[in-house]
């Protein structure tokens, strides 16, 4: 951020070429996170709240620019959260409460993030070989990342992980963007295909599972990128535990079970086509659904930054705190 | 065949282009095979077998042409049985009950796979959506495909199914392929990918799921396509249907379970690179395990030329059987 204009590495570009791209409207923002040139739960609340601070700061109508940017992907609920806490200060103090609460979503995201990392590397013995899927590295969350936060965490602390990255089709998060961070930070991975994950666990080669979130509900069941739900179901088929983690923005406490959770519906063309090159026949259709959701009953712990828990640990953690997220931590 | 040359549908060239190809030489003959020019277990089984013949026919030695045309894939157990079948014809009566072996297989393979449809064909309800994965067509296996047939045989007796086309990483037989043949033949379809196929079933899109098979073992377990084994567990989980469709020559009596079978690992290059682009970054390893291996618990019935069987049936008709496929229904 600065001068009124949000920067942001375009995603899409990666890992060929690492551009940096600025947008200083509304409509350039909300572009941005719609074609995921920036993309990742914690990443695009913290986003979202700056630009609608941003937009406040400029005397733009609070209503339309919460309702624009709350559009603009329906199913990671990071970025209403971020957006009620920017809103929430706007309505009770101004523009500079508002900027203030943008920034310090922000920083807070960087904080919780770390956390996940350090409590989380607890799970990961060392050499151990884990599993995730997407890209729920800094890349999704400003810094550290959420899923990948322990492994870097354990890498940092000399334990030698290895990764198994799923490639993540359609739009191959996982190969592009979570090789491409594993590959910076020099720790050991290989990628594989969506669908070679559940002869992998059966093989005996992978000791643990870690995925972020895009929605944790009230009664634990998440929301993520379309495929966490056959890892969840293979792990716990197979023995091997299956973890994941997430801020507390990324908790909607409003939302009573996986079920009630918006599930986005892309084109169906990022199916159809991959790198420009057409991969299914001319006419046949391609349907394209971004998220799945995963029974509370499929996950072995939430790492948290408040720490690990099992599900009755989470539940207890959600009660006690206050149901909207922007009124805790502060 | 024709003039001592096997000609083919090229089907990496598929869908792009219909690509007609002939192969003249064992040499040329067995790349068509490791390439995937020609694939599909029954296909490579009469593929296999009318090379062997015409080796044979042109004076050519039994052992080294065997040998290496058993070598270029190892998990497909229908090259085997269809080489030993035409190996023994030649050993017992010469070159012409060799090349009347090769003939009689690729007959017996299209008898088998028209009675695979109309007897999986009772399975599937009018309008039922059924998944399918890789492809077990028609290109897989000379006509009417395994376990496309059943699904073919119900459209045109006008039951319109809708198929649940699972795109098939690395190499994208479902989209490129299955895809295909199902546009050819007017059947409702539509392209998704893997990691789809479980958020498709557990929100009740799916009926049932059948797919092909590149070994079947003497205890019911069986090999296919990377990702079957998921789809498997997934259906069971759900409480969906789960049918695994393949001839006589699929079957390997004397592979106790799927353990025994080898899993072919292609090049990590089919994985980093997409139709000649490049998805993961410069210097990610890659790896590429071609096949995983499911556990006949998760098999609801085995469809076969003889009827649909539950496990235990089936388990009887291979006890029953000769252990060769060559001594069979002759």
């Amino acid at each position: 951020m600065g001068d009124g204009v949000l920067k942001f590495i375009d995603q899409r570009e990666l890992p060929d070429k690492v551009v940096l791209r600025e947008a200083g409207t509304i409509e350039e923002q909300i572009m941005a996170i719609r074609t995921l040139a920036i993309r990742g739960a914690p990443a695009i609340g913290s986003f979202g709240a700056y630009s609608l601070a941003l937009a406040l700061s400029r005397g733009e109508v609070l209503e339309g620019t919460y309702g624009s940017l709350l559009g603009s992907r329906p199913t990671a609920v990071d970025l209403r959260n971020c957006l009620d806490e920017v809103a929430l200060a706007f309505v009770d103090k101004g523009t500079e409460d508002a900027m203030e609460a943008a920034r310090d979503i922000y920083e807070r995201t960087i904080e919780a993030c770390r956390r996940i990392g350090k409590t989380g590397a607890r799970l990961i013995s060392d050499g151990a070989r884990v599993m995730t899927h997407c890209n729920a590295g800094a890349l999704a969350s400003i810094d550290w990342g959420t899923a990948l936060s322990p492994i870097r965490y354990k890498a940092r602390s000399g334990g030698d992980p290895f990764v198994w990255v799923s490639e993540t089709r359609p739009l191959l998060q996982g190969a592009r963007l979570t090789a491409w961070e594993l590959a910076q930070e020099g720790i050991r991975h290989s990628v594989v295909v969506d669908a070679a994950c559940g002869h992998l666990m059966r093989s005996g080669e992978v000791d643990l599972v870690i995925t972020g979130a895009d929605r944790v509900c009230a009664n634990g069941d998440f929301a993520n990128k379309i495929g966490t739900y056959e890892k969840a179901v293979l792990a716990k088929e197979i023995g091997i535990p299956f973890y994941v983690a997430f801020p507390k923005s990324t908790i909607d406490g409003k939302c009573p079970s996986g079920a009630s959770i918006p599930i986005e519906e892309r084109d169906g063309n990022e199916v159809a086509f991959i790198r420009g090159a057409r991969v299914v026949p001319e006419g046949t259709p391609a349907f394209n659904p971004a998220f799945d959701v995963t029974p509370a009953k499929y996950v072995t712990g939430y790492i948290t930054e408040r720490g690990v828990f099992p599900l009755e640990g989470f539940l207890n953690l959600i009660r006690d705190s206050p149901k909207t997220h922007s009124s805790t931590e502060k």
